[in-house]
């Protein structure tokens, strides 16, 4: 029963996802413990004509025992053939399939948050100028471990956990449907539509509303909004992320002002933040709390000039199949997909070509969940008139 | 209990192996299934003080859906950043740990000899130009996995298998020794004594009879024997192999004539090849016979002009533990430590400068056994005395 699941999604990443392509080079980075998926996935991919699998394999153990036992000044190391080999992806116009969560949840537990936030692997810098070039069609998957059910189901025993994380996975990625590649075909349109109307509102800026949030953030003159996946250089169509229930544009790194707070737990570098708040003036995170953990994305924010403004905020409305389940996966790739976001760091370049030299840079892109049925969304027209986007997790537009 | 011998194995892997230097990189080559393995060798190259430790897993079923599924013309493509970085391990005077069997035993099965034989893969050329560069300090050493000790033990069910091969290898590895540090001094010792008594000896050739064997193979002037591990261009001493129980030198690929009979296994590309002959005239090898697979070993022969020509000799005597055991480890790095062999390919730079340029070159090195008690080396001087090196397993010098 797994196995035929496994199957069908390995299918789907490579056909839907990926998109692979013969004759392509086909990178798959997932975490050891995600092997039995990999191999499934790197099966499909040659029975698609692959001309190379290039297996990645990263060991959350032993970035464990690096930062147990490294010394401090070396824990932000990273060989250079690291970032070399993800070029290398982009200029041989690879498929690039990344499983997540990597690292594995909960291998990391009880490390101090200090050393574990010098430690970015396996993100490497070089991931947005490949993503940026758009040579490549790439997309992130999930694979439900025994470890990461333990995380997202505590109140389960290991079995019925793995086996509760495993349907909500097969829902989510519409694995449940008789044809899912169609279902995904139909998501696209949809989520593509309303990007379109989104851009063609050209708002000046938005306005966040809720429980603990009243953040106005500008956009630029020429913000296009994306989602419903991306067609690269090459002109093959991918869904960066599967699932995707997002449509999302880079602000005006200038111009944030006022308060948010974070509605999903935040997983950062091993570390887990609850109730974070992040105040922002002049576009720039002035002051960032939490329950527990603060310090990690203090850390990370404090990387470079970009880590510490927006470089991303993303609409999500209620009718996604991941905010109705009400679960809380302490992963970026489903919990982003669960509700409105913002991102600290680095931009996609989705604007106008006007509009990129203003776009924010950064060596982080850390996104943050703000979104919720009790949080309202409001368009900023160029001429200060207040247009409702997104009211009780419904579509205003 | 198991836990204590694998701590101390990887231990010593990184004492005596590698001697992994404080502040060096240190790459881990494994199969994915030495994974628990490879963790703590990384662990404990951090705990001696590793900057970085760089793994690097090898995934078996990912080669063999390749070998199902890809084009046949693609099957010899290896990424430029594969040998990339290696060549980079080398110019970051890194230390570097491979694991063995790799790739994995047991799981290529079945698979077609002759497209296996296109996929050299873990294998790159570019190791020979790191090893004679002398840059690395590295060893290879080995991990008992049920798959292997089923191929290893077959008469035994598969816990009692395993058990056998865990034995088999904590005795060879000096593991049952109150200090196995201190053994593998002792070992270094009386190996680099033989070495030097044999390159004193300036033979012009040696002669190898045994049941199907009767080969005469010519030696360089500056020949120079080596064992009991390298010093490498920093100064640092590593066992190039862990276990290791030979000598061996670099004879000239012009001169070898005569037939050479395999006294074990050759396992290559994932297929096993019993009764290997091979008939040398003038250096070449001009017959490859086998009870069967043949053909793998003819495919790797005619991958270059040195492939079919010898690179390496080397000599075990019957006092070692591997010959001692009895058992067959398909598995190079314990089996040619059982018994002398020859080496078809590529030559370790070991000669003296001026031969350097007459050593064999190629992109293969394939090892096989040609040593026994009913084997006897005889070594022919530059006056064409005949000087008796082995008999019954015993050196006579």
């Amino acid at each position: 029963m797994r196995d035929e699941l496994l199957q069908r999604y390995a299918d789907l990443v490579v056909e839907v996802g990926a998109n692979v392509q013969p004759g392509q080079i086909v990178s798959v980075q997932a975490d050891t413990e995600a092997a039995p998926f990999a191999r499934l996935i790197a099966a499909s991919a040659y029975r698609h004509g692959a001309r190379f699998v290039d297996p990645n394999y990263v060991d959350t153990y032993v970035k464990r025992a690096r930062l147990e036992h490294a010394a401090e000044d070396t824990l932000d190391y990273v060989p250079p053939w690291y970032g070399e080999r993800l070029l290398a992806h982009g200029e041989h116009h690879a498929a690039r399939i990344s499983i997540v969560p990597n690292p594995s949840l909960g291998i990391l537990d009880g490390i101090d948050p200090k050393r574990a936030a010098k430690d970015a692997l396996p993100f490497l810098p070089e991931t947005f100028q490949v993503i940026n070039a758009r040579t490549t069609n790439w997309t992130v998957v999930a694979y439900p471990t025994a470890a990461w059910a333990g995380v997202v189901h505590p109140e389960l025993d290991a079995e019925a956990a793995l086996e509760r994380l495993w349907q909500e996975v097969e829902h989510v990625c519409r694995l449940d449907e008789p044809d899912a590649g169609a279902a995904w075909g139909q998501q696209r349109d949809e989520l593509r539509a309303v990007a379109e109307r989104l851009t063609e509102r050209h708002f000046d800026a938005l306005h966040l509303e809720g429980p603990g949030t009243d953040l106005t953030l500008g956009l630029l003159p020429g913000s296009v909004w994306a989602g419903g996946g991306d067609t690269n250089a090459d002109g093959i169509e991918h869904l960066s992320n599967l699932p995707t229930e997002e449509v999302f544009t880079a602000p005006d790194p200038q111009r944030a002002d006022g308060v948010v707070r974070a509605t999903k737990p935040l997983v950062l570098a091993g570390s887990t933040l609850e109730g974070l708040t992040v105040r922002f003036e002049g576009g720039r995170a002035m002051q960032i709390d939490a329950d527990a953990n603060a310090e990690v994305l203090r850390g990370h924010s404090e990387l470079d000039d970009g880590a510490a403004r927006l470089g991303e905020v993303a609409l999500v409305d209620a009718a996604g199949r991941i905010g109705k389940l009400g679960t809380t996966f302490f992963t970026t790739l489903l919990d982003e997909n669960a509700a409105s976001h913002l991102a600290l760091g680095n931009a996609y370049e989705r604007s106008a070509p006007e509009d990129v030299e203003r776009l924010n840079r950064s060596a982080v892109h850390i996104d943050f969940m703000f979104g919720g049925d009790d949080v309202s969304v409001t368009g900023i027209a160029q001429d200060a008139a207040r247009i409702p986007v997104l009211r009780a997790g419904k579509w205003q537009l």
